[in-house]
C-alpha cells in the first residue's frame, strides 16, 4: 500500500519541521471542542446509554431528523426516513457505487477528482465527465475537489438531462465560501440523484458520521448494503452530533468556517502569485485547497522530497488525475490551506518556490508518473 | 429490508413492557462510562486533537500496540503493525471473506451461526464446517454465537489441518465464564488464520472499534480494502478506547464482566428448567445467550407476536440457521440474558412459557419459515 509517495507525506505529516499543506484536513483549532465535550457528557448521561449501546443500521432518528430539516433549507424534500447515517462520506460513495454500477461498469469522473472516490471505483472504467458512454457520474457540483470550483447552470441541466444516475458528493458544500452551499442536484431530482453529505469538514472528521440519500427504490439494497458493512455508524459519534445540532446554531458555526477558510485561501494565492507567479490557478469557491498547474514537467517525488526537506509539503497532482496527469502536461499539485497555522502560509509558499526552482532547473522529465495509491488524502 | 420478524423486534425493543430477551445486547449498565468519560477528556484535551481529526487507514499506532500485548498474553505473537483497526468486527468479518473467497466460492460455517456474518457471505455458497469441500471456515472457536460453545481439542486441529482459510470470530472470547479466552487458532497459525477480534461486548459496541489480523501477505490488499471502504475507523473512538487501556486494568473489568455474565446465565437457565423443562439447552461457555431447542415446531411469527403480546421477546433460531432450521425439526431460539434487568430474567421465562403453551396448543406447523433479513441481532 505504501509506495513512495505516500511514504514521503506520512514522514512529512509526522515532522513539526514541515508546513503542512499537504492532506486535506480541516484545521484543529476549528473543532468546537467544548460544545461537542458538553454533546458527549450530555450523551453519556442519558438512561441505558444509546450512545455506547447497538443501534439500527439506518442511523439515529434525531440525527437524520436534523439531517432532513437542513437538507429543507436547500430545497430539498426528503424524509428523515430516507437517510442513512454512514462511516464518513468515504462509505456512502462506496455504496452508492456498488448500487448503480457493476464491476467492469462505466462512471464518468472530473478530470480531476477526489482520489478516494477513485478508489471506490477501482473496479470500473473511467470516463470524462463529458463522455456520452457516462451514464453513471460522479460529482460534487457545490465545491469540487481538488478545483474548489461550482459546477454551473448549464453543466447541472446537462448532467441531469443525461446521466442515468449521479453520485453528488456534497462534503464542501458547507464551505463554500461567499454564496454558502447551492441547492444540490438532488432538490431537483430524487430519481436520479445519490447524494453524499458529510460532517467531516465542519465538525471533524475523526467522528466519521456522513450521510447517503438514494433513490426510494434503491433504499432497501443500501440500507442492507451498510448493515453488511459494518452493521451501523457508530453510535457516539451519532449521539454526539445528534445532541450538537440541538443545543448549537451549526449553521452559524458553518458560517464562521467560511470566513475563515476564505480568508486562508488569500492569504494562500497571495503567497503564490508572490513566490510562484508562472504557476496558475483558479481562485476556488471553496473548500480547503488549491488546485495548480506548473509552468513545466518534473518528477513528482522528485519534487515532493525536495519541498519535504526545504520544509513545507504538497499533495502530488498524480493522486487525482484519472489519467496519470498527462505525460506532457505540466507537473500539478494540490496546495491546501484548512489545516496548517495560517501565520506560516506564508512561509509555506516562500519553501516551495526554493524548492521548485531547485527542481525545474535540473531537468524537466518527460516520464509521467503514474497515479498511485492515495491513502492519505482528502 | 424489514420483514415481519424484523418489524416485530422493532417494536418490541422500544417497549418498555417487554422483557427483552432478544438482541445479543451487552448491558448497559455495565459501561464504564465514568473510565470512558474520562478518557475521552483526556483525548479531547491533546493538541491537534487527533481524535477529531482523519487517521491513516491502519488505526491508532498506541491502540494496535495495546491489542498486540493482550494478543501477546494469550500466546500470539502478532506486531502492532500487523493490526489493521475496524468499523467493529463485521467489517472485520466482511474484509476477511472478501480477501480469501470470491463471489460464488464456498465457505464452511456451523450449523448454527451468528446472522451477520451470514449476511457478510450473501455472495458465497454455505457448507457445513464438516464438508471436505470447505476450505474456507468461518469459526467461532473461544465462544459461538448462538450456542455458547467451545471449540475442542480436536476439532481445532482437523479445522487448521484441512483448511486453506480460516476466519477465527473471537468476538465473545473475552466473555468465556470460567477459564476466560483460550488460545487463539491464530497462535497456532498467522499464515491461514484470519483474526476478528472487537471491544464490543466489554466496552460497548457504539464505539464500534474492532481489529483483523489477516496472514501477512494479505495485509496490503486488507488495508487498502479497509481504505476503500470508509477511510479509517473513527478516531474518538480509537483515541477513547487507547486512554481508556492506558489508564485502566482491562483485565480486571473483563473478569468482572465474565462473573455478571455468568450468574446471569445461571438464572436464565434456572428459569427456562423451571418453566419450560421440555426445552432443551447446553449450558453456554460463555457469551451473552442460551441456544434453545423446543420440543415442537410452530410458526415463529406466530409465537413470536404471542411472546411479545405476553411481554417479552426473544431471537428467533431461524435467522441463526443455514438452512431455514430444518423444516420438520422442532423450533429453535436464542435466549439473551445479556442486557435484561437481571431480577426480570425469571418473570421473562415465566411469560415465555405462557405463550409457547397457547401457541404450541393451536397447531404445531410443518411448514419451517425462510431464514430472513437479520438486522437487528448479534
Amino acid at each position: 500500500m505504501a509506495d513512495a509517495l505516500d511514504e514521503l507525506l506520512r514522514g512529512a505529516a509526522g515532522n513539526p519541521r514541515v508546513i503542512g499543506l499537504a492532506g486535506g484536513l480541516p484545521c484543529p483549532t476549528l473543532f468546537p471542542r467544548r460544545e461537542l465535550t458538553a454533546a458527549f457528557l450530555r450523551a453519556l448521561q442519558t438512561r441505558d446509554v444509546p450512545a455506547l449501546q447497538y443501534a439500527w443500521p439506518e442511523g439515529f432518528p434525531a440525527l437524520r431528523g436534523h439531517i432532513a430539516a437542513r437538507l429543507a433549507r436547500r430545497g430539498v424534500r426528503v424524509e428523515a426516513d430516507e437517510i442513512i447515517v454512514t462511516s464518513g462520506a468515504q462509505q456512502a460513495i462506496t455504496i452508492a457505487a456498488q448500487l448503480v454500477a457493476r464491476r467492469g461498469a462505466t462512471i464518468g469522473v472530473d478530470a480531476e477528482t477526489y482520489p478516494s472516490a477513485l478508489d471506490a471505483f477501482r473496479s470500473l472504467r473511467l470516463l470524462p465527465t463529458t463522455s456520452s458512454q457516462a451514464r453513471v457520474l460522479y460529482r460534487m457540483p457545490a465545491v469540487s475537489n481538488p478545483a474548489g470550483s461550482t459546477m454551473g447552470e448549464e453543466e447541472r441541466r446537462a448532467a441531469l438531462a443525461h446521466a442515468r444516475f449521479i453520485i453528488e458528493d456534497d462534503a464542501y458544500g458547507d464551505l463554500r465560501f461567499r454564496a454558502g452551499p447551492p441547492v444540490p442536484l438532488l432538490a431537483t431530482s430524487r430519481t436520479h440523484v445519490l447524494y453524499v453529505g458529510t460532517f467531516s469538514k465542519t465538525l471533524g472528521p475523526g467522528l466519521r458520521v456522513g450521510f447517503l440519500i438514494v433513490p426510494p427504490r434503491l433504499h432497501a439494497r443500501a440500507l442492507r448494503r451498510k448493515a453488511d458493512d459494518d452493521l451501523q455508524t457508530n453510535s457516539l459519534s451519532q449521539a454526539i452530533v445528534q445532541e450538537y445540532l440541538a443545543q448549537n446554531d451549526f449553521d452559524a458555526f458553518v458560517r464562521k468556517l467560511r470566513r475563515h477558510y476564505h480568508r486562508r485561501a488569500d492569504r494562500l494565492m497571495a503567497a503564490v502569485r508572490r513566490y510562484l507567479p508562472a504557476w496558475s490557478f483558479k481562485a476556488p469557491e471553496g473548500g480547503f485547497g488549491l488546485w495548480i498547474s506548473t509552468d513545466a514537467r518534473v518528477d513528482e517525488a522528485t519534487f515532493l522530497r525536495r519541498s519535504i526537506a526545504a520544509g513545507v509539503s504538497f499533495d502530488p497532482g498524480s493522486r487525482f488525475l484519472t489519467e496519470g496527469g498527462g505525460r506532457d502536461q505540466p507537473t500539478t499539485l494540490r496546495l491546501c490551506f484548512s489545516a496548517v497555522p495560517e501565520d506560516t502560509i506564508e512561509e509555506g509558499a516562500r519553501r516551495l518556490a526554493r524548492a521548485w526552482a531547485a527542481v525545474r532547473r535540473r531537468s524537466p522529465r518527460r516520464t509521467g508518473a503514474r497515479r498511485s495509491r492515495p491513502t492519505a488524502l482528502r
